[in-house]
Formats: C-alpha cells, structure tokens, sequence
C-alpha cells in the first residue's frame, strides 16, 4: 500500500507540524501532541477537549478554534492518546470555568479520559465529561463496550462548543453535549478496509462484491456482510437501521460522511438517497453536512448520523464557527 | 471497483439532486445541469460562471455562492459540459454587468466555452473569458494542447470571484482572473489512478511500488513514473518543478490539494515538507488551504499549487466568500 507519507513512525507528528504550518491561528505542541486555539484560555469561558486516535482527520484537532474544541489531544493512528497529554490541553485552556471531556466511546480513551479527569481536578481544574455512543451498529465491538461514538462527535463538539463561546456555565454545555449524543445515531458502511501506516495492508479483509454493514470507524466488524448493494439500497438500510432506534418528532440534523476514500460526487448521490428515505418516513431534515469529517484512512463508505433538535439547538448549530474543518459565520 | 452509486448513468444527475437537497441556498436544475446562487441575478454585478467534467467536485460546483461562482454547469464524468449549459447558465446569471467565464484548458472545454460565449454575445450577453492552464508537469496532453488547468482554478474562481462581489467592472474582474492564473503554477503526483464509473475499472494502470510524477486530473499521463517516493522528496521534486517555472518575489498562496482518497493526516504531513522545501527557498508563505478541492474521484496522491500575490490579490483572497466546498466570513 502506497502512502503520502516519509516512515510510519513520523506520521502523526508530521501531520501536527503541517497543521502548525497551515493554521497560524492554532497553537500546535508536536512534540506532547496538544492542539490549542491561540487565544485560549479566553476569560470566563468554559473549555472544551476532545481527543481520540488520529487517522480520523479532521476529527478532532480539525476542530479546534472558536465556537468548537478548544483544545485536541491526538493519538497515535488509531489508538489512545495518553491522560499526560489531555491533562496538558485542560490546563491550557482551563479559564477556571472549568473543562468538558467529550469522550467517544472507546475503551482507551474512556480510561484515559477518566484518569486526565482525576489529574486535572487533583490541580483545581473543574472537569465535566460526555460520552459519545451515537452507533446503532452494534452493541459491543472490538474496542468498545456499549455503542461505538461515531459521527455525533462532530454535532456534540460543535452544538457545545456553540453553547461555551456565548459563555454558558459548565452545568449547562454539560448538559446541551448529552442532549446531543442522546438525540443522535449513526450507522456506517464500508466498501474497502483502511490501511494502517503501521501496518502496510489492509486491517481486514472485504471481498470484491461485498460491502460490510455497520462498520466502525476502525474498520471494527459490522452486522454483516452482504452483495455489493445500490446507493439507494444502502441508504434505505441505514437509514431504516437508525430510525428503529431514534424516533424524531422534531426535525434532524443529517450529516453524511464519508469515510475518506468515497469521493464527493458519489457522497452527494447518496445524500440524495438519504433524503429521499427520511422524506417517505416523514422525517423533516432542518440542515444537511456532506463530506469527509469522521474518517478511517484510506477506507471507502460512508455513514449516515442524525441528531434530533429544537429550536435551540439549531441556533447553537447554526452560531459561527472558525476551525479548519469546519467554519461559517466568521 | 465498488462504487456508491446507483447505476454509472445517474452518477451526475444523483450529485445534483443531492447538492439541492444539502444546499437550499442554491438553484439546482438537475435536468439541465446547471448550479445557480439562488440571489442570482445579483443587480450591477458581474457573473462568474465556470464548468467542466464531473469528478472534480467539490470543483465547480461546489464553489457556487456568494463571494465565488454565479453558477457552475457540470459535465458528464471527466466530460465537458455542453454550449446551451453554459448559456443557459449565463443568461440566469447575468445582470447586464456581464458574465466571466473560467476555462479550464482542455480541448472540450475550451471548444465549448468559445461557442457558448458566441451564443450569449448573440443574445447581448457581454462575456469575457478566463483561461487556466496552470500545470507545470507537461507542455501538451492527453486532452489539451499547452499546460492543463488544474489547482489554480480555485485561485482564480475565489479572488475573481471576490473582485465580482464587491461590484468590481468586467473588464477589471477578468484583468484580475489573468493575473491570478499568471502567478499561479501547480505539479501533481499519483500514488493510485481513478476508476471512472462508466469504466469500473482503473483509468490506467500504475503499478505497486511506482508513482506518477506530474499526474493529470483525469489521470493523463505526467512526466516519468518513479519507484515510490518519501513525501519529503515528493515535496522536493513538485516544489523543484514548480520554481523552475515561477520565481516567486511577492509571498505565495499555497494549496495543499489532495486528489481524493489520500487521508487528510497525509495531505497534512505532505504540507509540512511542502512548507519546508519553500523556506530551504526563501519563498514566504502568506495563506495556505490544505484539503480535497481539486480532485480526482478516488485517485490517491496530491498536488501543489502555488500563487504569486501582492497586497490586492491577499486582500481578495481573505474576502468573505459562502460556498459548499469553502466558506470563511460569512
């Protein structure tokens, strides 16, 4: 497998150096793998950190700037960055407003995340967390225990991060990040595995003709295997898939992400499809984001999140936002 | 090849419905391929309208919006739109301040631009033309005699684009398009080809371990095939090419562009050697934008365009611009 890359062992710390290069207005620490917006902290203003694995771009240090993370913690590719490094984040962005961990639920990074916790308080840091668990997929997985926290991580930081910047206290961005993660799910395919940097080759094995249904973001087993299906067939599973779970009354949110690999025109086809299948269910989609933004390498597919709102999160989803992977209204 | 399409003969007419349903504030005729701003005719200001093959995307139309394109008019995959497309789109946005039209260099293209602007002129449509041919890798090809545009049209569309919005005079909004493109070089390599999907099988063929240096956007052969390459001489080589062409006295713009399914972390940790070979050369970098934009549907690899600006063309660069596929300041 041939990469844009020098040794797999430099890959996440070049990607922080290009980071730093590219965006002037974020404080990048490559060697401690910290992500920062420059103004931070900003007085009065609760701070949120998120973290994760990398290889998930631009998920999560994509995401940090105003009205989004305040600060990102990336691993290594596909594995846990360490509670050092999120404790390193809190204290530089910690006003005395106090922090939000958003947590996706992966076993690592739940403990790494649970220790930091700890550590920041024992330093007077007031630290709140939320767990994203939006994968309808399935139960357990690979890494996890409980649902997978896919696509809701990118509503959670952003309708939050929205809520933090117009100085909403701690208790309260607490509470609009769970809102979030409990009024959203997700459920993804794949029609190609990842390669891992580390790794060389594929992480698992998907036969021409197959596509894997419900997949992770870490190329984790799905529900199943099936013949290759039709954008409007896999549209119509996943989509049927997230509304035995979520039943809105309110309008959705909808994001469709692609996974890395599927390029935008096929994306936008599969949005029409999504579109179509929640209009015969009579589910009414308020705003629609089409793009890579929770990805898995080099992996083909997509996945489909929706979030059910109010009125208020849609004014928080709809605040400005300056960050790398995500920016309106600034 | 798995694709997430329907069939190969709706791939274009399925990304539209889906960018009408993603994208409220845009005009989308599906019928006639044709992507219009929805505020369009926009009185006393001059129309920017480009196209080309599908496969590009979010090229061009998803730089439709305020600050950038007036309309965009999508062909077949890796074909030109036709004459009436670009008409019709011409006639639905212009305001009697008159329409540029940004040319890619390719044969087809640059055929049909000609006649759609003949047509419009009969209709007393006052149109200027733009052309792009930006690619230092080879002086002929495939589908173009001369350079091929690729990168730069981006540079082209948003500053242009800007000069249009602030109600800037054909004749200067052109001027401005000509000089944009005249500062502007670019070089891409490919680490895998594409897969259109009325093929369904690899544009050409690229074997394990080579790269291609100097790689079209629709996979026209480039320069020389080489064992694959670390991205710092990658970097090196499409920098060297580069600079052999520009002699760059004024800051850069820089666009880090990947071709579809290279992974952001990639593309990043390839700007951060891109970054590196420029200051080796003393050339200063003012803004840089890192991501998909000019792509190839999943072709792996990237490519570099740089752009020789003074203080206006910055100034238009930073100007508030509201697209899918870019959106800053508003």
């Amino acid at each position: 497998m041939k990469m844009l890359i020098n040794v797999p062992e430099t890959v996440v710390a070049d990607g922080l150096r290009g980071m730093a290069a590219a965006h002037p207005e974020l404080t990048v620490d490559v060697e401690n793998r910290v992500v920062v917006r420059r103004d931070a902290p900003v007085a009065g203003k609760v701070a949120l950190v998120s973290g994760g694995g990398s290889g998930h771009e631009p998920l999560h240090a994509g995401f940090v700037g105003p009205g989004m993370l305040s600060a990102a913690c990336p691993g290594e590719v596909f594995t846990s960055p360490v509670p050092d490094q999120m404790l390193r984040a809190a204290a530089a962005v910690d006003s005395g407003a106090g922090v939000l961990f958003v947590v996706k639920n992966y076993t690592g990074d739940v403990l790494n995340f649970d220790m930091a916790a700890e550590l920041a308080e024992d330093e007077g840091i007031q630290v709140a967390k939320v767990l994203v668990n939006d994968d309808v997929a399935v139960t357990d997985s690979l890494y996890t225990a409980g649902r997978r926290g896919t696509g809701a991580t990118l509503f959670v930081e952003k309708i939050a991060g929205a809520a933090a910047e117009e100085g909403q206290p701690l208790e309260r961005v607490e509470s609009i990040a769970r809102q979030v993660n409990e009024n959203s799910r997700s459920f993804g395919v794949a029609l190609s595995a990842c390669t891992t940097p580390a790794k060389g080759s594929p992480t698992f094995d998907l036969p021409p003709g197959e596509l894997e249904l419900g997949i992770g973001i870490h190329g984790e087993p799905g529900r199943e295997r099936r013949p290759m299906m039709t954008s409007r067939e896999i549209a119509d599973f996943a989509v049927h898939a997230i509304l035995e779970d979520l039943h809105p009354s309110d309008p959705v949110l909808l994001l469709v992400n692609g996974m890395g690999a599927t390029p935008l025109l096929e994306l936008y086809g599969f949005c029409a499809e999504v579109h179509r299948v929640l209009a015969e269910r009579n589910v009414a989609v308020a705003r629609t984001l089409v793009g890579n933004y929770v990805t898995s390498l080099d992996m083909a597919g997509a996945s489909v999140t929706l979030c059910r709102i109010d009125e208020e999160l849609l004014r928080l989803w709809d605040a400005p936002v300056n960050t790398p992977g995500l920016r309106w209204g600034m």
